[in-house]
């Protein structure tokens, strides 16, 4: 059914509200604004991701229920890698005139999923028309000052560590771009990401600097690095490539850890960490930090980074 | 200078990062997530707002600055209807490819003029691609429980009162739409509209219920009279309409009072306050809330309300 013939706006916004709330939740979806009443830790944190259809997600390669998994996961994993936690979500949405209501169904059940995992409520929001679907989800965390990790606390000897494995997500894309049945398991890498909350509480205690991998790992240790005023070191064959992507990009005739270095949307966490505590790594020590600055590949200084929106069109 | 030259997506935030901060933000625009420590009131209010090209402005009669002063005030609008101050907001983008360095800038300068102006501080964002420009504005605000008014708390027998006149966003976007030469000012109603966040003080103390105009006079009536449990009438003759709208509508062959009940975009606030009271309102009455159910114009029941995304298409 399209959304004219279920009733418009309004009667999406009332199927929104009719959801359960939190007892600290004075209004949700509906009125002017969410009301919430504030509880825990005093540092907040705020962030928003915008996905657009075309550049982030495609409604060919993905389900509803996916596309719903995937933006809230990747915001998600920005509150994951400033050390905190997802309490409230605000989900902002321009919808073209063939979504129907039961697509909608489908990728709020995958945005809630992912959200009632994490133990985080979706408070509100925006309904509107656009020629191709945008989803904006911001996201309010809560982070104790002893766990907020920032890109800017790296030192010069800190070792630098990927908590899993990178450059599925870029090898699933490249599959569906070029049109290549199979491989279904690399495919989910880039259609049902999961970012590594959940993998928090063993990384906090080791974590100086730390970044989420949005846009491919060089991109985030440069992040890191200039933030901190400092260089790094990366060893091209410890970084650790997921499952499938060796025999994916064989097939394409790509490298493999271009894919881990350029790809991104593989939203594990790469953090740096004193190497006093080196047995306690959590994850694959994949280089280290320098002084100094630039991003060295086994020596070779990087001159190009993960991906632009801007920059790689025209 | 296109975004391309100007060296992309990472040039965008560095210009954006170098804005001063307040020293409660622990980190602003540049990090996985803006980082703030909580002062104030217990409530926080949430509210998120979508702005597309082509449904909710135009590069084509809107300056960028414009463009950037609507925005902004449109959010901050939704604060206001709730009682509450806007402390802090998050701007997410999608650009075209021609999309200038200098449109951007001139955008930004709208939206930092009314985000100043009201004490509220641009923390965070994201930009991305998209084929057409989109706007998504997150705005964190604070309310005492004193101050807090929800669409829920109208009363039979209280007065319905607008803080200002009706009608001069929708006929404006009208002479655009008709391509009439002339009117800046009533243009102007539409182009750079602002919000009632001044009047705040003069209505708290009175209001019980309050909406922004954001969908037109009776959609609003409405959304309190839904969710109060209780009906209302308005008084058409009292609506008071914004200067030069009676020539437009006449011009066009329009009833300008349309233009109040269901145009939209006027960022008046509509409140509900006791008859008590009545000598100390502020603004206009245009109606009473009664005991029942339904909005009557004049004592006929209204079937038609404000724009729908949806409903109005195809």
């Amino acid at each position: 059914m399209n959304l004219r013939e279920f009733g418009g706006e309004r009667a999406l916004i009332r199927r929104l509200a009719r959801l359960p709330k939190s007892k600290n939740i004075i209004a949700g979806i509906g009125d002017d604004c969410a009301v919430v009443e504030r509880t825990g830790s005093p540092l907040q944190l705020y962030t928003v991701d915008m996905l657009v259809e075309g550049d982030h997600f495609s409604r060919v390669y993905f389900t509803p229920y996916d596309i719903g998994i995937k933006a809230m996961e990747s915001n998600v994993s920005d509150i994951a890698a400033s050390g905190g936690r997802a309490v409230y979500g605000l989900v902002s949405l321009a919808l073209p005139d063939d979504i129907t209501v039961e697509f909608l169904d489908e990728f709020y059940r995958g945005m809630r999923d992912v959200a009632d995992h994490y133990g985080c409520e979706i408070v509100g929001g925006d309904t509107t028309h656009a020629g191709h679907m945008v989803i904006s989800i911001t996201l309010i965390g809560e982070v104790s000052r002893a766990h907020l990790k920032l890109r800017s606390m790296a030192e010069p000897g800190d070792l630098i560590v990927v908590s899993g494995r990178l450059g599925g997500a870029a090898a699933g894309l490249r599959l569906f771009q070029n049109g290549i049945a199979g491989y279904a398991e690399v495919k989910r890498f880039h259609t049902a990401p999961h970012c590594r909350m959940d993998q928090l509480d063993c990384i906090l205690p080791l974590a100086k600097a730390m970044e989420d991998v949005s846009d491919g790992l060089a991109s985030e240790v440069r992040n890191i690095c200039e933030a901190s005023g400092v260089g790094a070191r990366l060893d091209k064959n410890s970084i650790p490539l997921c499952e499938g992507i060796v025999e994916t990009a064989a097939l394409l005739g790509d490298d493999p850890y271009e894919y881990a270095l350029y790809g991104g949307e593989d939203f594990e966490l790469v953090y740096t960490m004193s190497p006093a505590k080196r047995v306690h790594a959590y994850g694959t020590i994949v280089g280290e930090i320098i002084a100094g600055s630039g991003v060295f590949l086994d020596g070779r200084k990087l001159e190009r980074f993960g991906y632009d929106h801007f920059a790689e069109r025209g």
